[in-house]
């Protein structure tokens, strides 16, 4: 891995003085998803090494670079997250992007880029965006899933796939924070919302060991598939049933133990290729948690 | 290539009406640079399934992403390009980023940014952009060479390489557009300032029939060996002399004529790489066509 051996974290003192900067905050947030993108293997995934059926390699940098502006939004003080997420999905749309690339990476990222731009810890910041949440931001948030074609998980008796369901949100007065806690037993991207992201400073911590340690790629391989192993993947749940997913955990865990864990990942990345199986939850956490890690000065 | 079939060129009636909004210039900027880096195979060049010793797919990323600022500058106005020039080179140093990542690409795109904001066509606004550079941007663009690291192109009897050169531009007057036509019997990139970017227009044309034909990831890598084979890479050339870089050219003709136009250039690509020769002056107009080519609606 040539970059690793550079691969270093910022002293404090030599960090930038921009770091809350709007730009600089999309920057990374941007560059969150580019990294997470294209370390590879990371099995199941589109990465460096293939694309998908339906949408490719280019398909996710296109979106990458779309979003920017949804980032530099949020961190220059917008704070109805809802409609930010639902501007980053009018803006694939619009340019011509289909398919569903980083629905889960954006509801993570930009809250996340809004945290960054207030004065206290991100940690304690991101607890405070997520809870000013409000309906407003549900109902936003709902029509951005409909349009980005995510995956639908059911929130507890309120289903996303349920035509009346943004009447529904209204009616009842629910926050997009309630909507995420409604449905955080079953998805990880909510409850990174319920729980205030953390699960992302958990690996965001990994990241800042391993990274230095072995190099970039092998630094974010080696924290997605420990991820994997740990917790099993919602979205693998949602399509497939938790047995699946816990069967894609338990593979994560030999990859892990093997003495060659690459090439262990690429046999894997195979298997689940060839199952159609994709641990994107998972890869989403790969990219909140490389932004707190690239916020904290993580370089490579 | 999966997203081949989607390839298409949005119809004039349908593009966006925000083509000259300084965002999406810069986006469109941005997205050129990551196209061309993850087109693979592009012989001897980084792309997504190799990296160099020194610089990996990550530091072209994170430089790609860091270029940002710069080219939403260009496109909202600022004229001054050695400065914008020295200022993207100056990013890539401040936030961590060592080596030579895009030097010669953002030499093309910064122009090109700032002339797609201009209310003319594209073709006739960049010519007036170089044209009206100044011994400021000479002097800017000098240092930004430095701190790049870029390799020193002789200028006749001007040496960038010489450490009296930015005193000599100074008296002698020399401003941005007359230090490129001094340059532009050996080099691609200052050949483009010299001649209003013909080699990327055309390069474009191509870009506009070979993508929707033949999907994005083979149309550029067709695009490239067709450019690389017609004229010789003058950073090659720089750095092992005008017969290898001819010898390269052959190469990438005979590849174009194979029956498998692919394996070939997988094969030559190998070849490269193992004697270090690097066509980089091509890659970056492949990143200044694909710039023209999105923003004429080149969509995939």
């Amino acid at each position: 891995m040539p970059g690793g051996l550079r691969t270093t974290m910022l002293n404090p003192a030599e960090m930038m003085p921009d770091m809350n900067d709007p730009d600089r905050i999309a920057q990374m947030a941007q560059l969150a998803m580019l990294l997470e993108l294209s370390s590879s293997p990371k099995p199941g995934n589109v990465d460096r090494c293939h694309d998908y059926e339906d949408v490719s390699f280019s398909h996710f940098i296109a979106s990458a670079v779309l979003s920017y502006p949804s980032f530099r939004r949020a961190a220059s003080g917008e704070s109805d997250i809802g409609r930010l997420i639902l501007d980053t999905v009018s803006a694939w749309r619009e340019w011509g992007l289909r398919g569903n690339t980083h629905f889960g990476e954006i509801a993570l990222l930009i809250p996340l880029a809004s945290a960054a731009s207030r004065p206290g810890p991100l940690r304690s910041e991101i607890s405070r965006v997520v809870e000013s949440t409000t309906v407003e931001d549900s109902i936003c948030f709902y029509r951005a899933f409909e349009l980005a074609g995510a995956r639908a998980a059911d929130v507890n008796e309120m289903s996303l796939k349920d035509p009346g369901a943004a009447d529904e949100i209204a009616t009842r007065g629910v926050r997009l924070i309630d909507l995420m806690r409604l449905s955080q037993g079953h998805d990880l991207i909510a409850r990174e919302w319920a729980t205030g992201f953390s699960r992302s400073f958990e690996l965001a911590d990994a990241l800042c060991e391993m990274v230095p340690r072995h190099g970039l790629n092998r630094g974010v391989v080696l924290t997605y598939i420990t991820a994997l192993s740990e917790e099993p993947d919602s979205l693998v749940a949602s399509k497939f049933g938790i047995d699946v997913a816990l069967e894609v955990s338990r593979m994560a865990g030999a990859a892990l133990r093997s003495p060659d864990v690459i090439s262990s990942a690429m046999e894997m990345d195979r298997v689940l290729i060839s199952r159609d199986i994709n641990p994107g939850s998972t890869a989403d956490l790969i990219a909140s948690s490389l932004f707190i890690a690239l916020m904290r000065g993580l370089r490579f």
